[in-house]
């Protein structure tokens, strides 16, 4: 008998579909399920469910569920909403995943650097207009968060060209690269930085960090990519950065209700980039390998993969 | 007394300032002058003049000179209407423009490679809808054209995760990248290519080379990239591929005539990035510097630089 897995999730029917397969083809041994093609006795016997952002209510129809294991990375409304304190949360801890991330960072920071915005709306008025462009060496770009995810992305702008410098909210030494920490070391990174990268994970600390006092610390005509959470900025202080041009641009795929609200005003700024929550997509076939392997050798051993502590949040 | 060195080009009078001063700067033993600063016995003792795409018939001004020392790389023009054949054409040899053309392939390569033509779209409908990402690994680029430039670009993106292809007219050898050559490799490159980009000289047989068979041969959905010279392209076959559905975006940096016509269908084709010639702007500062060693030498010991040779036109 295959042990029972169900997977718990709100994604549309077609990705469902899409994961569906593509954990049974990684799982082999295992027996994917929806909770409801399960029986009473099967959901009172399940240890451990798949999630992919799901309501956490939902989880209270496995009374014996000790750990779940996510197919991302990004788990806090589990960890907010989950019942009981003692359901341990696995998060993916994909390398692929960081690859595409310090891709995405590479890729609008290019953007950026291009004058990829600039240059699309002067094609909307049919105007043939050159801009200085200055080497990378001569852009400083700040990447706040520095764990997996912030240091690929550190790597992929280095080996670009790009002058980076990071911030962490603890002290932390990377080789090859200057950081700063805690407030004051963020005021003195928002003073060097042409473009701020944030890739903090969303905690109490950090909501709210980036908001008028930073973006009046940038240099004029700053940028900023957010690729972490939404509420890690203060939204109206961004949306007067750009009106009065301390800004220049901001890429924005990340707020604080997804999908973003039809009347929310990031829709239609011209300075704004909106992107719908697509900076590091899960790859399907790398992550279910992982989610297979982690699950055949809690079956097999009893041995549940990190997790997440729910104090820290992250 | 310094050797009077006149400046010949077509460039807006700023951008022309601009020039003078960076060309000073670097050149502090030469004296360099607009031709209209000069008497007639100063015009006829010119043996070189530095040229920013002049008017070839302003060069019959110095009936005594043997050579001009390009500010860009691409010098097409002079090269097909300069008077007499025995003027040298020495165009800019600047490590730093292959460098700033390697970063233009990169950033619209990854422009392509992360849909950003297609979020750009989704954005001014308030369409929040995310779609299938490919690793790089699994996109094919292609590089047509190997020179300096060429191979720059292939490095970049080599470096950067892509799966890289290559074509040139002759037969070239490049450690770690499958090359193609001849009217054969070049059928064989489209049917591989996710996205071709096209670094190649103009010449007479490079003129209208991608065409209708050429884009007929790509994967249904691929896209171009065309940093090069606007005449490579067969246009009204290349709309017809993006009409079609044939071929899903181009983005076109050189045009047949520049700047583009307001009329031209480019420049509001839903599916065409339309940029003013900005994929390898020169760097003042770096190009100065070249061009006034290559004086400097030339003055001290007679010797020119390497010069282009007009019978193969690159």
């Amino acid at each position: 008998m295959k042990p029972i897995v169900p997977f718990v999730h709100s994604l549309t029917d077609s990705l469902a579909q899409a994961w569906a397969e593509a954990l049974a083809n990684a799982a082999p041994a295992l027996d994917i399920r929806a909770a409801a093609d399960m029986t009473e006795a099967e959901r009172d016997a399940v240890e451990v469910a798949i999630v992919a952002n799901p309501d956490p209510a939902a989880l209270a129809d496995f009374p014996n569920l000790k750990w779940v294991q996510s197919l991302w990375a990004g788990v806090e409304r589990i960890l907010k909403e989950m019942p009981g304190d003692d359901i341990q949360i696995a998060r993916l801890v994909d390398p692929q995943l960081a690859e595409t991330m310090g891709e995405a960072v590479l890729s609008w920071t290019l953007y950026l650097h291009r004058d990829m915005p600039r240059y699309a709306k002067q094609q909307a008025q049919r105007a043939w207009v050159q801009h200085d462009l200055p080497t990378a060496a001569e852009r400083t770009v700040g990447v706040l968060g520095l764990g997996h995810l912030g240091q690929k992305s550190v790597q992929r702008l280095q080996g670009n060209g790009f002058n980076v410098v990071g911030w962490s909210r603890s002290a932390k030494d990377l080789p090859g690269v200057t950081t700063y920490d805690g407030a004051d070391g963020l005021a003195q990174l928002a003073a060097l930085a042409d473009i701020v990268v944030v890739l903090l994970p969303s905690t109490p600390q950090t909501r709210g960090l980036l908001g008028q006092r930073f973006f009046d610390g940038m240099k004029r005509g700053g940028a900023l990519i957010n690729f972490a959470r939404g509420d890690i900025i203060d939204n109206p202080a961004l949306l007067q950065a750009l009106d009065s041009g301390q800004m220049d641009h901001a890429v924005l795929d990340v707020f604080p209700v997804e999908p973003l609200p039809d009347a929310d005003p990031f829709w239609t700024h011209p300075d704004v980039t909106v992107l719908p929550h697509i900076s590091a997509p899960t790859n399907k076939t790398t992550a279910s390998a992982i989610v297979a392997q982690n699950l055949n050798t809690y079956f097999a051993t009893g041995q549940m993969p990190d997790t997440v502590s729910r104090k820290a949040g992250y």
